[in-house]
Protein backbone atom coordinates (compact mmCIF):
# COMPACT_ATOMS: atom_id res chain seq x y z
CA UNK A 1 0.00 0.00 0.00
CA UNK A 2 1.44 3.67 -1.04
CA UNK A 3 0.21 6.66 0.32
CA UNK A 4 0.50 8.42 -3.00
CA UNK A 5 -2.97 8.31 -3.98
CA UNK A 6 -3.48 12.09 -5.12
CA UNK A 7 -7.01 13.50 -4.83
CA UNK A 8 -7.61 14.98 -8.04
CA UNK A 9 -10.60 17.93 -8.09
CA UNK A 10 -11.83 19.47 -10.95
CA UNK A 11 -14.37 22.68 -10.59
CA UNK A 12 -14.03 24.68 -13.73
CA UNK A 13 -15.29 28.56 -14.28
CA UNK A 14 -18.52 29.01 -15.42
CA UNK A 15 -19.78 25.17 -15.35
CA UNK A 16 -21.69 23.54 -12.62
CA UNK A 17 -19.33 20.34 -12.51
CA UNK A 18 -17.05 19.23 -10.04
CA UNK A 19 -15.25 16.20 -10.65
CA UNK A 20 -12.89 13.82 -8.25
CA UNK A 21 -10.57 11.32 -8.93
CA UNK A 22 -9.18 9.20 -6.36
CA UNK A 23 -7.29 5.83 -6.68
CA UNK A 24 -7.30 3.58 -3.85
CA UNK A 25 -5.28 0.32 -3.08
CA UNK A 26 -7.69 -2.30 -2.87
CA UNK A 27 -9.80 -4.17 -5.23
CA UNK A 28 -12.63 -2.79 -7.18
CA UNK A 29 -15.38 -5.17 -5.19
CA UNK A 30 -14.04 -4.34 -2.18
CA UNK A 31 -14.24 -0.58 -2.76
CA UNK A 32 -17.85 -1.12 -4.25
CA UNK A 33 -18.98 -3.00 -0.89
CA UNK A 34 -17.60 -0.16 1.11
CA UNK A 35 -20.53 2.41 -1.14
CA UNK A 36 -23.12 -0.13 -0.53
CA UNK A 37 -23.30 -1.32 2.80
CA UNK A 38 -24.07 1.00 5.39
CA UNK A 39 -22.29 -0.36 7.88
CA UNK A 40 -18.91 0.45 6.01
CA UNK A 41 -20.28 3.77 4.44
CA UNK A 42 -20.26 5.15 7.81
CA UNK A 43 -16.86 4.14 8.94
CA UNK A 44 -15.58 6.38 6.02
CA UNK A 45 -17.93 8.86 4.21
CA UNK A 46 -17.09 12.70 5.30
CA UNK A 47 -14.69 14.29 7.39
CA UNK A 48 -12.39 12.25 10.36
CA UNK A 49 -14.08 14.76 13.01
CA UNK A 50 -17.85 13.78 12.22
CA UNK A 51 -19.74 10.97 12.76
CA UNK A 52 -22.36 9.40 10.81
CA UNK A 53 -26.09 8.36 12.02
CA UNK A 54 -27.55 6.35 8.58
CA UNK A 55 -31.32 6.94 8.72
CA UNK A 56 -31.67 4.64 5.48
CA UNK A 57 -29.46 3.47 2.51
CA UNK A 58 -31.00 1.56 0.45
CA UNK A 59 -28.44 1.38 -2.66
CA UNK A 60 -30.39 -0.34 -5.23
CA UNK A 61 -32.44 1.90 -8.65
CA UNK A 62 -35.04 3.82 -6.81
CA UNK A 63 -33.96 3.55 -3.18
CA UNK A 64 -33.56 6.14 -0.62
CA UNK A 65 -30.43 6.99 1.37
CA UNK A 66 -31.02 9.96 4.29
CA UNK A 67 -27.84 10.15 7.04
CA UNK A 68 -26.80 12.75 9.67
CA UNK A 69 -23.43 14.28 10.48
CA UNK A 70 -22.81 15.17 13.92
CA UNK A 71 -19.94 17.34 14.83
CA UNK A 72 -18.49 17.14 18.06
CA UNK A 73 -20.44 20.04 19.72
CA UNK A 74 -23.45 17.99 18.72
CA UNK A 75 -24.42 19.96 15.44
CA UNK A 76 -26.24 18.29 13.27
CA UNK A 77 -26.20 18.46 9.54
CA UNK A 78 -28.83 16.00 7.32
CA UNK A 79 -27.84 15.05 3.77
CA UNK A 80 -30.74 12.82 1.29
CA UNK A 81 -31.19 11.57 -1.42
CA UNK A 82 -32.23 8.43 -4.07
CA UNK A 83 -30.26 6.27 -6.10
CA UNK A 84 -31.18 6.31 -9.81
CA UNK A 85 -29.15 3.48 -11.01
CA UNK A 86 -26.92 0.84 -8.53
CA UNK A 87 -24.50 -1.34 -10.95
CA UNK A 88 -22.76 -3.95 -9.02
CA UNK A 89 -18.53 -2.86 -9.65
CA UNK A 90 -19.09 -0.28 -11.87
CA UNK A 91 -21.20 2.68 -11.04
CA UNK A 92 -23.44 4.64 -8.44
CA UNK A 93 -26.03 7.16 -9.98
CA UNK A 94 -27.50 8.79 -7.07
CA UNK A 95 -29.67 12.75 -5.72
CA UNK A 96 -27.63 14.45 -3.13
CA UNK A 97 -29.68 17.11 -1.30
CA UNK A 98 -28.15 19.08 2.12
CA UNK A 99 -31.32 19.88 4.42
CA UNK A 100 -29.49 23.00 5.29
CA UNK A 101 -29.98 24.44 1.74
CA UNK A 102 -33.22 23.05 0.83
CA UNK A 103 -34.23 22.66 -2.96
CA UNK A 104 -30.89 22.37 -4.24
CA UNK A 105 -30.30 19.21 -5.58
CA UNK A 106 -27.14 17.85 -7.06
CA UNK A 107 -26.81 14.39 -9.12
CA UNK A 108 -23.68 12.26 -8.45
CA UNK A 109 -22.30 9.83 -10.63
CA UNK A 110 -19.38 7.50 -8.86
CA UNK A 111 -17.94 5.30 -10.95
CA UNK A 112 -15.44 2.59 -10.20
CA UNK A 113 -12.29 1.45 -12.91
CA UNK A 114 -10.75 -2.07 -12.14
CA UNK A 115 -7.11 -1.38 -12.29
CA UNK A 116 -6.28 -4.86 -11.00
CA UNK A 117 -6.28 -5.18 -7.84
CA UNK A 118 -6.44 -1.24 -7.27
CA UNK A 119 -9.49 0.90 -8.07
CA UNK A 120 -9.74 4.03 -9.57
CA UNK A 121 -12.65 6.25 -8.29
CA UNK A 122 -14.15 8.70 -10.65
CA UNK A 123 -17.02 11.22 -9.63
CA UNK A 124 -18.88 13.88 -11.48
CA UNK A 125 -21.46 15.63 -9.63
CA UNK A 126 -23.53 18.01 -11.71
CA UNK A 127 -25.48 20.91 -9.91
CA UNK A 128 -28.81 22.85 -10.90
CA UNK A 129 -27.16 26.46 -11.09
CA UNK A 130 -22.89 27.43 -11.15
CA UNK A 131 -23.71 29.41 -7.84
CA UNK A 132 -24.75 26.11 -5.97
CA UNK A 133 -21.93 24.16 -7.48
CA UNK A 134 -19.41 27.31 -6.12
CA UNK A 135 -21.36 26.75 -2.81
CA UNK A 136 -20.69 23.56 -2.67
CA UNK A 137 -16.92 24.03 -3.64
CA UNK A 138 -16.33 27.07 -1.02
CA UNK A 139 -17.91 24.41 1.74
CA UNK A 140 -15.08 22.79 2.40
CA UNK A 141 -16.00 19.90 0.41
CA UNK A 142 -12.72 18.77 -1.20
CA UNK A 143 -11.18 18.33 2.74
CA UNK A 144 -14.63 16.35 3.42
CA UNK A 145 -13.57 14.07 0.08
CA UNK A 146 -9.95 14.07 0.70
CA UNK A 147 -10.20 12.67 4.57
CA UNK A 148 -13.60 10.39 3.32
CA UNK A 149 -10.96 8.79 0.73
CA UNK A 150 -8.13 8.16 3.27
CA UNK A 151 -10.33 7.08 5.87
CA UNK A 152 -11.91 4.58 2.75
CA UNK A 153 -8.43 3.04 2.13
CA UNK A 154 -7.54 2.67 5.69
CA UNK A 155 -10.34 0.55 6.41
CA UNK A 156 -10.15 -1.91 3.15
CA UNK A 157 -6.37 -2.09 4.41
CA UNK A 158 -8.01 -3.25 7.91
CA UNK A 159 -10.46 -5.62 6.52
CA UNK A 160 -9.28 -9.16 6.93
CA UNK A 161 -8.57 -11.38 3.68
CA UNK A 162 -9.17 -15.04 3.25
CA UNK A 163 -6.99 -16.99 4.66
CA UNK A 164 -4.01 -17.74 2.37
CA UNK A 165 -4.51 -14.69 0.68
CA UNK B 1 -58.70 30.02 -22.15
CA UNK B 2 -56.64 31.77 -24.89
CA UNK B 3 -54.37 30.35 -27.46
CA UNK B 4 -51.89 33.20 -26.40
CA UNK B 5 -50.05 30.67 -24.06
CA UNK B 6 -46.39 30.78 -25.65
CA UNK B 7 -43.31 27.96 -24.90
CA UNK B 8 -39.89 29.53 -23.95
CA UNK B 9 -37.39 27.40 -23.95
CA UNK B 10 -33.50 28.20 -22.77
CA UNK B 11 -30.65 26.76 -23.56
CA UNK B 12 -27.83 28.84 -23.26
CA UNK B 13 -24.09 27.94 -25.02
CA UNK B 14 -22.12 26.44 -22.80
CA UNK B 15 -24.03 25.19 -19.73
CA UNK B 16 -25.76 22.19 -19.53
CA UNK B 17 -28.66 23.41 -18.52
CA UNK B 18 -32.26 23.84 -20.62
CA UNK B 19 -35.15 25.64 -19.27
CA UNK B 20 -38.86 25.90 -20.46
CA UNK B 21 -41.76 27.86 -19.13
CA UNK B 22 -45.11 28.16 -20.25
CA UNK B 23 -48.60 28.98 -18.66
CA UNK B 24 -51.87 27.40 -18.45
CA UNK B 25 -55.37 28.42 -18.51
CA UNK B 26 -56.15 25.98 -15.24
CA UNK B 27 -55.81 26.16 -11.28
CA UNK B 28 -52.34 24.87 -9.96
CA UNK B 29 -54.13 22.01 -8.56
CA UNK B 30 -55.38 20.73 -11.89
CA UNK B 31 -51.75 21.08 -13.34
CA UNK B 32 -50.36 19.20 -10.77
CA UNK B 33 -52.48 16.28 -10.81
CA UNK B 34 -52.12 16.02 -14.20
CA UNK B 35 -48.32 15.42 -13.35
CA UNK B 36 -48.91 13.32 -10.59
CA UNK B 37 -51.48 10.65 -11.73
CA UNK B 38 -50.55 8.23 -14.14
CA UNK B 39 -53.61 7.84 -16.01
CA UNK B 40 -53.56 11.38 -17.06
CA UNK B 41 -49.77 12.03 -17.65
CA UNK B 42 -50.54 9.22 -20.43
CA UNK B 43 -53.13 11.69 -22.08
CA UNK B 44 -50.49 14.16 -22.45
CA UNK B 45 -46.82 13.83 -21.95
CA UNK B 46 -44.74 13.94 -25.50
CA UNK B 47 -45.82 14.92 -28.86
CA UNK B 48 -48.67 14.10 -30.07
CA UNK B 49 -48.15 11.04 -32.60
CA UNK B 50 -46.40 9.01 -30.08
CA UNK B 51 -48.48 6.71 -27.79
CA UNK B 52 -47.17 6.61 -23.85
CA UNK B 53 -46.97 3.20 -22.27
CA UNK B 54 -46.74 3.65 -18.67
CA UNK B 55 -45.27 0.51 -16.55
CA UNK B 56 -44.48 2.83 -13.06
CA UNK B 57 -45.02 6.56 -12.20
CA UNK B 58 -45.05 6.21 -8.32
CA UNK B 59 -44.83 9.86 -7.64
CA UNK B 60 -43.19 10.46 -4.40
CA UNK B 61 -39.60 10.80 -3.07
CA UNK B 62 -38.25 7.86 -3.54
CA UNK B 63 -41.00 6.47 -6.08
CA UNK B 64 -39.84 4.99 -9.54
CA UNK B 65 -40.99 6.01 -12.74
CA UNK B 66 -40.79 4.61 -16.39
CA UNK B 67 -42.59 4.80 -19.25
CA UNK B 68 -42.21 3.30 -23.52
CA UNK B 69 -43.31 6.02 -26.18
CA UNK B 70 -44.56 4.19 -29.26
CA UNK B 71 -44.45 6.16 -32.63
CA UNK B 72 -46.72 5.30 -35.75
CA UNK B 73 -44.80 2.96 -36.89
CA UNK B 74 -44.27 0.68 -33.45
CA UNK B 75 -40.79 1.95 -32.62
CA UNK B 76 -40.38 2.05 -28.90
CA UNK B 77 -38.73 4.30 -26.70
CA UNK B 78 -38.13 3.77 -23.42
CA UNK B 79 -37.54 6.62 -20.71
CA UNK B 80 -36.78 5.29 -16.53
CA UNK B 81 -36.12 8.01 -13.38
CA UNK B 82 -36.75 8.00 -10.16
CA UNK B 83 -38.17 11.01 -8.11
CA UNK B 84 -36.64 12.92 -5.63
CA UNK B 85 -38.96 15.49 -4.18
CA UNK B 86 -42.73 15.89 -4.80
CA UNK B 87 -44.37 18.57 -3.00
CA UNK B 88 -48.13 18.81 -3.59
CA UNK B 89 -49.46 21.70 -5.69
CA UNK B 90 -45.34 23.13 -5.93
CA UNK B 91 -42.83 21.03 -7.19
CA UNK B 92 -40.96 17.96 -8.70
CA UNK B 93 -37.95 16.59 -8.73
CA UNK B 94 -36.74 13.77 -10.37
CA UNK B 95 -34.01 12.20 -12.44
CA UNK B 96 -34.15 10.78 -16.07
CA UNK B 97 -32.80 8.55 -18.62
CA UNK B 98 -33.28 7.45 -21.92
CA UNK B 99 -33.08 3.67 -22.40
CA UNK B 100 -31.31 4.50 -26.17
CA UNK B 101 -28.83 6.43 -24.30
CA UNK B 102 -27.81 4.72 -21.48
CA UNK B 103 -25.19 6.22 -18.31
CA UNK B 104 -26.41 9.41 -19.22
CA UNK B 105 -29.01 11.02 -16.75
CA UNK B 106 -30.41 13.98 -16.24
CA UNK B 107 -32.07 16.34 -13.10
CA UNK B 108 -35.44 17.82 -13.42
CA UNK B 109 -37.15 20.08 -11.62
CA UNK B 110 -40.56 21.27 -12.23
CA UNK B 111 -42.01 24.46 -10.30
CA UNK B 112 -45.91 25.31 -10.56
CA UNK B 113 -47.02 28.71 -9.71
CA UNK B 114 -50.33 29.81 -8.76
CA UNK B 115 -51.19 32.54 -10.65
CA UNK B 116 -54.61 32.07 -9.71
CA UNK B 117 -57.09 30.23 -11.79
CA UNK B 118 -53.44 30.22 -14.12
CA UNK B 119 -51.04 28.01 -13.58
CA UNK B 120 -46.89 28.95 -14.94
CA UNK B 121 -45.05 25.68 -15.58
CA UNK B 122 -41.19 26.69 -15.27
CA UNK B 123 -39.09 23.33 -15.88
CA UNK B 124 -35.03 23.46 -14.92
CA UNK B 125 -33.13 20.77 -16.44
CA UNK B 126 -29.70 19.80 -16.04
CA UNK B 127 -27.84 17.55 -17.40
CA UNK B 128 -23.93 15.49 -17.13
CA UNK B 129 -22.25 17.47 -19.85
CA UNK B 130 -23.06 20.38 -22.18
CA UNK B 131 -22.87 17.81 -25.04
CA UNK B 132 -25.72 15.57 -23.42
CA UNK B 133 -27.86 18.81 -23.11
CA UNK B 134 -27.09 19.95 -26.98
CA UNK B 135 -27.98 16.44 -27.48
CA UNK B 136 -31.21 16.80 -25.90
CA UNK B 137 -32.64 20.12 -27.47
CA UNK B 138 -31.11 18.70 -30.98
CA UNK B 139 -33.15 15.66 -30.29
CA UNK B 140 -36.73 17.44 -31.26
CA UNK B 141 -36.88 17.96 -27.27
CA UNK B 142 -38.75 21.11 -27.94
CA UNK B 143 -41.37 20.34 -30.12
CA UNK B 144 -42.18 17.58 -27.54
CA UNK B 145 -42.56 19.99 -25.12
CA UNK B 146 -44.60 22.25 -27.11
CA UNK B 147 -46.93 19.73 -28.15
CA UNK B 148 -46.94 17.98 -24.64
CA UNK B 149 -48.17 21.36 -23.14
CA UNK B 150 -51.04 21.93 -25.72
CA UNK B 151 -52.41 18.90 -25.04
CA UNK B 152 -52.28 19.53 -21.28
CA UNK B 153 -53.85 22.81 -22.09
CA UNK B 154 -56.50 20.65 -24.06
CA UNK B 155 -57.05 17.58 -21.84
CA UNK B 156 -57.29 20.19 -18.53
CA UNK B 157 -60.05 22.24 -20.53
CA UNK B 158 -61.80 19.27 -21.45
CA UNK B 159 -61.89 17.75 -17.41
CA UNK B 160 -65.65 17.29 -15.20
CA UNK B 161 -66.17 20.36 -13.09
CA UNK B 162 -68.03 20.55 -9.96
CA UNK B 163 -71.62 21.24 -10.67
CA UNK B 164 -72.43 24.48 -10.71
CA UNK B 165 -68.76 25.86 -11.50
Amino acid sequence: MTTSNALVVTAEPGVPFVGTVREVDAPVADVYRAFIEPALVRQWMGPRDLEMDIDSWDARPGGSWAYTHIDPSGGRYGFRGVFHDVVENKSITQTFEFDGYPGHVSLERVEFEDLGGHTRIVNHSVFQSVEDRDGMVSSGMEQGVREGYERLEELLSAAPRPAGA
